[in-house]
């Protein structure tokens, strides 16, 4: 059916997740509308993520530099950290520049049920890194989840004896958000974490 | 915030027709989690599909050969012709199979209101291949529009001379949908189209 030039595409479009025959296709053709310097452009991208990016030695984030720009940063509080399950969050915290200390990533957070153990998400590197830093507290930023929960509170117990406290992201009702559309477990926290008006 | 390889990549993929910022992000994250075969692969399709797909010199239609397969095929029906507005209509009809004669791409339809007049979409060599081939019947197989009906009206008038039957697809209320959501347009086409019961 296809000529093969467009058949490979379609199926490399599908190495994607989320991306089925029919968006294949219709992403494949798009390609034969570009410019070719965007064509080259993109093909040459596709490489040099894979190539470039790797995993930063100290905070374990994603960069295509030898140790990572905010690992490197002079001007960064190294007394708190802030630590998370996938480098897309530090991203999205630089983004928004809401955070002015050190990050420290996961490989994904404890899930007994999945088989995902302390020793597979990369605590050990983390313990090591607090021992050697002088850090004073400890952020969990992760998703609202039983996953998060379960990580927050190992690691808790073990820095337990190290003089750091350890903090969460505040749960409760999204800025703007309608009250009545709140899941009942949101609302629990909420209430149960409720601020004095001052 | 995103490293450079990042968001190089991010920005590729927004080159594409309905693909936005968060759409980009998660599929340059995706690629990272592709192996190393399917990352080359993947990069080198995209300059492929763009170096190698051409228009067929006969019909128009993409094809990666000189003539495509179609073209060159002796064992197709060279009396009918399927005259299509994109190469995406040829690839759906081979692979249902459902046609044996010889097609003939044109670049789009006629569109007055968007400025696309007949000298636009290729009529001209359209003409030529009928005035040097066998045709006997030509099949306007357009999406059901204005522009269908005003590029198949356009092409029947200029080969009435030429001893060549023109029909288009029949239009009618496609098979297993319920009556009740068929559009009026669609029903009064098959109403008018009906067919005697035999």
């Amino acid at each position: 059916m296809y000529p093969d030039s467009i058949k490979n595409l379609v199926e490399a479009f599908k190495y994607l997740p989320g991306i089925g025959t029919k968006t294949a296709e219709r992403l494949a053709f798009s390609v034969l509308n570009l410019e070719d310097e965007q064509v080259s452009f993109f093909s040459n991208s596709i490489l040099e993520i894979k190539n470039k990016i790797h995993k930063c030695p100290e905070c374990n984030s994603l960069t295509d530099e030898e140790v990572c720009s905010i690992c490197i940063d002079q001007n960064r509080d190294n007394r708190i950290l802030c630590v998370v399950e996938d480098s897309k969050t530090v991203f999205l915290f630089e983004r928004l520049g809401i955070f002015r200390g050190k990050y420290h990533v996961l490989e994904g957070l404890i899930s007994p049920l999945e088989g995902i153990n302390p020793e597979d998400i990369g605590i050990e590197k983390l313990l090591e890194r607090l021992e050697n830093g002088q850090f004073e507290e400890i952020i969990f930023a992760f998703r609202p989840s039983i996953e998060g929960e379960t990580t927050s509170l190992y690691i808790k117990r073990i820095v337990e004896g190290m003089q750091i406290k350890t903090s969460r992201l505040a749960s409760g009702i999204p800025i703007g958000a309608d009250i009545e559309f709140i899941d009942s477990l949101t609302l629990e926290r909420a209430l149960a974490d409720r601020k004095t008006v001052e």
